[in-house]
């Protein structure tokens, strides 16, 4: 019943806050007999890790994972996988303004409400840090998806927004993603993004972003009528990431403007196949994988830390401003890509496990 | 695992498929000693009936609910609460066409993928009659809210699109949400679709709709970090309900647009309660609630049964055409109404046991 | 979080009172296409029925079991399952003793204690009449095994032990455990308590049972370490029966007086297959089935309805005295017998889906 | 679904093998602002150590914990609280015997056919070690007991049984049980347990053991009907416990022998609140606490490592012999004793938490 975990035949669960010793996860229900190597999940760690340009958080961590448990001789073993990384980079620092005072746009003010008490060096358990075990359980998920399944299952994310700006669709290169520092599958954008971010990030200031996920390869048939549907699951996923504010299945919000001629995705036959001859669906029909591409989008908001003064209140009741020194993210949905990704791998490998419960 | 419940502390399961003989749920954990009667149901109920104008299915359903067990000498007795209700409108008829080929947009071919079965009578399990038992249960969690909090908290929800027309914001009027067959907050808007919408439906086709449900009064600190934050289960509450595609929270998708400056809400105090000076997050901050409305909105795809024929296959493997015939919602949005709220309600009832669980 | 569900890949939900119009369960995860009619759960219900000798409370109920979902055509769809049975012989009678009065042995004291209500009616949620839904779902269970394993599974429940008189287990006959009203496999044990129940019964006192169930055929590896250990459980699942006091597994409580050596299974090998030259584990190891026979054991009180005058208290605090007017099982643990065997269906059923979903 | 997880309000996971580089847990639901230190988990886990009598094992762990998440300022703040314990000493020797030799008695046939891979060293994570985290959980479940109630519960546990050996109930004396290495309550059993089990011990053998945890100060009405009863969760904790065949709640198998009369505790008031003439429901009716002293017992076996040779088989499918050498317990069951007291202050914590959701 507590929230500190996800997922229910792939299920699990994280720990750790910003400024402790470590962070950490557990992983339950990972089948047996799959090679498993801290390797295999520190490339997807370093794909997220900050610092790695000037367009994230200059905080340096290397991220570096440890399997404490789980893995015998290089294999699952079917006990619970345990990760941990050491929090390396906590400058000492005077919390004391933020210790006092809620940063607007923070969880600051809500866990205090909730809790009667907060750890808030770094937003404590609220920190995005908490998003690096999300990667390093996808990385395991993705093995599962790999192990379980006859053909791969590809995971992809791009940033498709930055603020204002849009990619254009046509000009979409996969290849293109990997060689800017902000996933944008537009190299065009990409140029015209660092352009705004640098503006944005001189300014003190920060941006929202959209984030598009597509799994190419998904099996027919995954998700569980009718409250844990496969776009049920997805969205949650989603929208459990820090700062997302809104997720879109296929057509997504557009879909309440068209006709339905214009939205049921006709159907033919490729071979022995089904195909479809166009995806607004986004891949899921009646919370079920349709065998197309499963494609999600969602919306992060800007980072609420900015070097601007905002009116706030302190726990004492007082009104009072806050501005944010130090280092941030001025566009925090760059991070959130592989993130994502991993939430995404998380979701279907968690579904195919569950699948194979009831339908072998 | 499977995925036929919603819950946790307040936790329901339903049950039934659009042409047998009944529907039911069976919700577990409602606290003892609510006042509770059939008629508290019924009047949800009726809000969400097909039938009552010409925009929605004529299906003739009085959808007449009887609470069969957890209820005894007028108040709930904390034992599960048995919900039915006996499907009365089956119409007789042929399903020859339907009963092999899949309609696009449905779930019929997903389905058959996962089963390798399906109910085709009127979709089955996968048809938007489920929902008549997320209405009802709605209502229950509406019982539990008054039950357990200090004060009454209000859920409201409105149609705030349909197909490309959009209210005026500034003409909301949530009285003029019940004096349209559209929940239309914005008269003026009201008058435009009723146009809209005859003449989608004398075309035989259909259009999507974006539903805002909105609730006034929560507590702050419901919700539970990291994955069971309160915007991620609402995200998933919604995505849940038919032929949805997109979730969004407070500013939603336009967040991701704006800069840090213009998201994060600023606070004051209003006496001795925290006070913000705008709502952009929706009332949800960190998973949690700030104690300012919480707002969710939804998007659903124009129902997929429309009068043209669609290219399709059938489970022989077979390419073939399909049209609807008989009776269907031009606008299935509109339905949605009531059973948004009703999600938001139970996820509301949720959270506040779950809450009351771990800090009392 | 609340208590009316049980297992997790094959899940039930029990809801209904003993006094109300009906009971009923809804059953999830049930793989699809496996043929099941209503005499398939007919068949087990009759052997729990009320009413068979003079042995068993003279309640007169039919128990005809309904499939009001799940099932299409004659074979599962994957949907949820619901089942419901009448309450057909609700005696009017005036409640009007155990309107207030605490029956000492009874549920009456603890649910007023918890939930400050209660349905006094016939125990209403505590009554053993529950447990007719756990014979019907355990016969689904049974199809589930059958369906998903190559070869059966043969469950089958005996009492071993009535009052103070136990089986000689050299006499042991799974035949005559049918041709005896006391589900006894010992025909000699059989008539000696046909002798001693009748003494019981007409003292208006009642008398305690053990009942051992066994699986045959259980295939080695079910069961989820650690904590879902299938003995765990077994142990859980019998013990949640109405009157159940204590579960032993294989050598159970005899286990703490031997010997390691004497304790240990020493295995051989017959052909391909692991063979246990003993069987004290009770066919579980680690928490894990061996592919030996599950065997578990549990002990029922005696009924707690009697007809001598017990002293007791009554809601406003009262001192006072009540006895059982009417009928009632002299012998409650003869109908736990059914009871048991559904509940190891259901634990093996359960395990065994979740078995696939991590191991294939 | 995956088994490692323990409690639903209260809820931990526990990972980590016998010879891996540390054991750990994750404790979820635990309220916020409980004063918590390592030193208050230490306590426990020294009462569990081994290695402090010639009768447990010879392996020399300090067990010194950690807390390395959700206590901040030494105060828990509701999120995750993370533990670990290095493992330190894993012994480097050759495992060749049981590398591919399955001990009876023991989880290594049934592992290695659940998984097709085992961590054969020191069992993996099948082995006894795996139950300092359970007395470290119920470090953490005794202070939320004590935070949240008004008065305190006790919970102590007691050896009541040395292989054939029982104590006398009428010496029964609390405070005996420190004075003793067998935590026995009867100084009279303890002086000839001791020549006992020197005897077993020098014999290379090992004995069984029955063990009584009683919790008093439980106020009535925890527990979930029906399937989540406090007895049924009681014994599921208990059973999962290494080595347990048997499980008992107040009378246990005795209630199978008594007459109505004498079972039914009869009821009078003590000023105003109610009194039992006797407890042999140990505490629970309908699945719920009756504010009696909660009274559970389990069995536990004889430890399957013994130095006489047993007939085995290998993972070839070899038929030969295996004995064990090094360390072991020659009664596990004295070491079962703290890991009982803290399942049973989990199980209570867990169900106080859950009582509190529903009913306030």
């Amino acid at each position: 019943m507590p929230g500190n975990s996800f997922g229910q035949a792939f299920r699990f669960t994280t720990w750790g806050e910003s400024h402790g010793p470590a962070i950490g996860c557990v992983i339950d229900g990972v089948p047996p007999r799959i090679a498993l190597a801290e390797a295999d999940i520190q490339h997807w760690l370093d794909r997220r890790r900050p610092g790695q340009s000037r367009f994230t958080t200059q905080r340096k961590e290397p991220d570096t994972v440890r399997i404490v448990s789980g893995v015998f001789e290089g294999e699952t073993t079917g006990t619970p996988i345990a990760l941990t990384i050491d929090n390396v980079d906590q400058r000492s620092k005077d919390y004391g303004d933020i210790k006092d005072k809620f940063r607007p746009g923070h969880a600051d003010y809500t866990y205090w409400a909730k809790y009667g008490v907060r750890d808030y060096r770094g937003g404590g358990r609220s920190s995005a840090r908490e998003t690096a075990m999300r990667v390093a359980a996808g990385a395991v998920a993705r093995k599962v998806l790999e192990h379980v399944l006859p053909a791969p299952v590809t995971i992809r994310g791009a940033l498709v927004q930055m603020g204002p700006h849009r990619i254009a669709r046509k000009r979409w290169d996969w290849d293109a993603v990997e060689r800017n520092p902000f996933w944008c599958p537009d190299p065009q954008a990409a140029q015209q993004w660092e352009t705004f971010l640098d503006g944005v990030r001189k300014a003190g200031s920060s941006t929202g972003a959209v984030i598009e996920v597509v799994a190419a390869g998904v099996p027919a048939g995954l998700g569980e009528p009718v409250y844990d549907k496969l776009d049920a699951d997805l969205a949650k996923a989603m929208m459990s990431i820090n700062a997302v504010k809104a997720v879109e299945i296929g057509a997504g919000l557009e879909a309440a403007k068209l006709s339905g001629e214009q939205n049921a995705d006709e159907m033919r036959m490729a071979g022995e196949r089904v195909r479809f001859l166009s995806n607004r669906a986004g891949g899921i029909l009646g919370g079920l994988s349709t065998g197309q591409d499963v494609v999600v989008r969602f919306a992060v908001k800007p980072t609420s830390s900015i070097l601007s003064a905002r009116k706030t209140v302190d726990r004492f009741g007082r009104e009072t401003e806050i501005s944010t020194k130090g280092r941030h993210d001025p566009c925090v949905g760059i991070r959130a890509v592989p993130v994502g990704e991993a939430m995404m791998a998380i979701v279907l490998a968690d579904h195919l496990l569950r699948h194979r419960a009831q339908c072998g």
